[in-house]
């Protein structure tokens, strides 16, 4: 129908729990002429609290503004965190770098064939080495060499350079710097990490040493959002490896290397595909 | 509120893709008073079928058939295939086994425990050895011993015991006789078996020595529903474990045994919560 | 050949790394005229400790003792630890419970059938929930009730049961007590946990319901040798099943649990086939 | 020790099981002074085949055709297929592509931080798309457009240049031609697939696509060697990964590749390290 096309729409809503809130929200949706194409939808049982994500298409004809003009009524009737989003506006993200390439190569690349829904606006590293990588890619790379009377007034660039390209989201791909508290609240929810661990276990530094020396039979990767307390926000995906007593440390590290790839690239995926609520210090994932 | 308890409700629904489906069935629950605590729909792509299972709580004060005439309007209208559950009536099935006793026991155990919302009304068998098993559980064991020429006959008996103890639903538990058409037609849809292999590798007889053989190194083991045509049935649930050199054929069936009983385990489980819907060849499992 | 029947044998043993050792062992038993069935070794690549498997066969003539003798001065060269054992003579094992029956009745069943090379002589409780069950399978169940003043008198009249009965190790099969380091001490290397986390994550009590608190996304259970440090021992297998937001603390209870009696089974087939060597905080394991 | 080097090298065995193997093959090794530094073995029970792997290390004065001959009078003795490699040689690989790139990536990124002991020599493709990617990593790169007419010509002209290069392994990675009887037997045991699904399930074309009308819950990737009957020659390596209802066939793409890429590696990795024999349809993989 090309004078009919039609637009895809993602809300996702939390909530106190009550009677009648899939009715309120479909009926919505029907009343504004959309199709459900997608709806999933989780009560905590413990802090009654209702989450929703709720994909529909309806007429493109609509501007974001309207669409949260129309909804904004039921979510204050409901007292809900809520938030809507058009399914052709992709996400801007920036991502951090130190100088392991694994993580940059993975996302760089599963972008370039199409599998996220993001648009990387530029690559923040405190190194030269990944410049190549970024390059080949297309992507702008802006090195910020840290020293310790600087870090604050780096970070101040950084921001400044994230706001005036619009990023909505940071990523840390193996990023070996920690971040401030001020950086983090002012991105609360829309930083993702990769933990080269199974988190909770070896939180900190040197994750794959600890591993080697406790003598685990199984290791792990862990992406979550970054929040004040290292290591402690709430985890979007975890996956694991084992190894045995022939796995040397640097065989640990190998191995994890491909856990830590696929598991910040599903973290992503899902972020930027509008899949994950945030439950308090969990997340509710609707694969 | 004890003059007021609340009795928990499950929709099982299938029909064509059509715009307003979500929001007929939640204004349906809504009108009633209902709170949905649950509700998983899925659209097949490609062939334009809405799948959906509600679970919602409402006062108790309604019979199933009641339920069953005010939603028929809904369901007429869709051209839906259908059907309403209440939570608190369990499924009453048949185990049917020969001589392996570990899926057997780990269905009987699960049951002690209170995994399963399942009746375990009776077993049949060919073979009388896993009788002491059946009593420990306090479940009635039926042998029908079986030779080429009274094969129909002897099924005509099974039939009519099924049909005595009002069995729901069949499952086999590694029970190495092949059922005729006749009882496959008659229980479509709700004779669970468990073939070991991962499913369509290894049909028929022997695989864990057609796996030994071709060298895998990894086994599975599969749940499905049983139809005409063998081992080609909805598969409902896998799982596999890697194998090595080192693992001969009984390593191979000893690491095949844990295997079998866990999907078939998780099979029951996921038919008894009515959370599986047959689409086609395939399953729709909202676990 | 029923005139010249033949054993097997196997030997472990650790030393510091040197040349020539797989020689000099493989030369012993070439001497014996004994054929090797199975060899393992490793390499400590930090430490430079070899360790070693090996399984043999030779003509049934030959007493346990005179085989020691025959190796000792190797193994004297060598500064070696090491133990022969003939693999028709199996372990015997105690197994300690308290309330949950899934570990118990897993390692009876599978003993019953024929999976490990064990000989189970008794249970012991605190409680008498589970003396139906080892009735059951025909294994000596004994209740020390436990409250606080007795606990080291009843702990010594456990000891003296066990050493009546000859008991080699001792399995805590969910055993919600704490050992003495005494207890430790006598059976160092010779009793096998099942902790129901992925170690070292959620040490302690209820990790389960620290796991559902911290919002994993992975649980896991692990199997270790107990030293005198709660939950710190060698770990000596591990395994892990998905989780996700809609599992209460009730699933993650039913999924851990058939994670925790298959990982305790798979450690005490290793411990009974002499497959684990302790290396410090870890173990070296030739499976 | 500067003025006496070690060379590590490595022995590949295999012949008819008897007594004194591990003994005459550590002998040889102790009389040349070397320490083993890492043993595998494993006897075929059915067939009563002995394989080993021997890794050890010894003063740098050798040249490979001198352990050749010294090691030939016992391979002689022992009926045995043997080789013997220098670790420090890498092995010469050519990658046959078509159009997708992500094993190519997989392949050559991993080389280029060191993960693999071999040397890419060139890449071989029926299309151009794949030269950028191959540029990058600075490997030359070969197209020969392939029409029915002319495909046993092309194959002669690729042979030509694989052995102008000496190339000793060819690596298929989503190479989407069949390979002649005659190239096959020329590098036999040589030749490394990767097939994209869980063989024997799904042999042949478009594995993706009758998974996804099977409706399996679970996808694998296989990698073997290529042998003249198609997808059945001995396999090296198979891993899966879960799905469900939700995945569209571009689904199971999306997630096959994450398979494909890692399960090639894997394989590419063993047999340059030469950690595999071919045991008639099978593989000894010691890893």
């Amino acid at each position: 129908m090309p004078d009919n096309p039609l637009q895809n729409i993602i809300l996702l809503l939390s909530c106190p729990d009550r009677a009648g809130l899939v009715f309120r929200i479909s009926n919505f949706i029907y009343e504004r002429g959309g199709n459900i194409l997608d709806l999933d939808e989780h009560v905590d049982p413990v802090e009654k609290i209702f989450f929703v994500r709720v994909l529909w298409n309806e007429k493109l004809s609509t501007l974001l503004s309207e669409l949260e003009d129309a909804f904004r009524p039921l979510g204050e009737e409901f007292c809900a965190s809520w938030k809507i989003r058009l399914t052709g506006l992709t996400t801007r993200i920036a991502i951090f770098v130190s100088r392991y390439d694994h993580c940059l190569l993975e996302i760089l690349w599963r972008n370039s064939i199409g599998e996220f829904a993001v648009d990387i606006a530029l690559i923040i590293s405190n190194h030269n080495d990944l410049a190549p990588l970024a390059a080949q890619y297309g992507i702008p790379y802006h090195v910020f060499p840290l020293s310790g009377d600087t870090k604050e007034a780096v970070e101040q660039q950084e921001v400044a350079l994230l706001e005036r390209n619009a990023i909505d989201t940071v990523v840390l791909a193996r990023y070996m710097q920690i971040l401030s508290s001020r950086f983090v609240e002012r991105y609360q929810g829309r930083i993702i990490n990769i933990h080269h661990s199974f988190l909770p276990a070896f939180v900190g530094s040197s994750p794959y040493r600890q591993a080697y020396e406790r003598g685990v039979k199984i290791i792990g990767a862990t992406s979550h959002y970054v929040t004040e307390e290292l290591d402690q926000g709430p985890i979007i995906a975890q996956d694991i490896i084992r190894v045995t007593h022939k796995d040397s440390l640097d065989d640990l590290v190998r191995k994890g290397r491909d856990l830590e790839r696929l598991v910040l690239a599903k973290a992503i995926r899902l972020h930027a595909e509008h899949r994950i609520l945030v439950n308090g210090k969990k997340t509710v994932v609707f694969d």
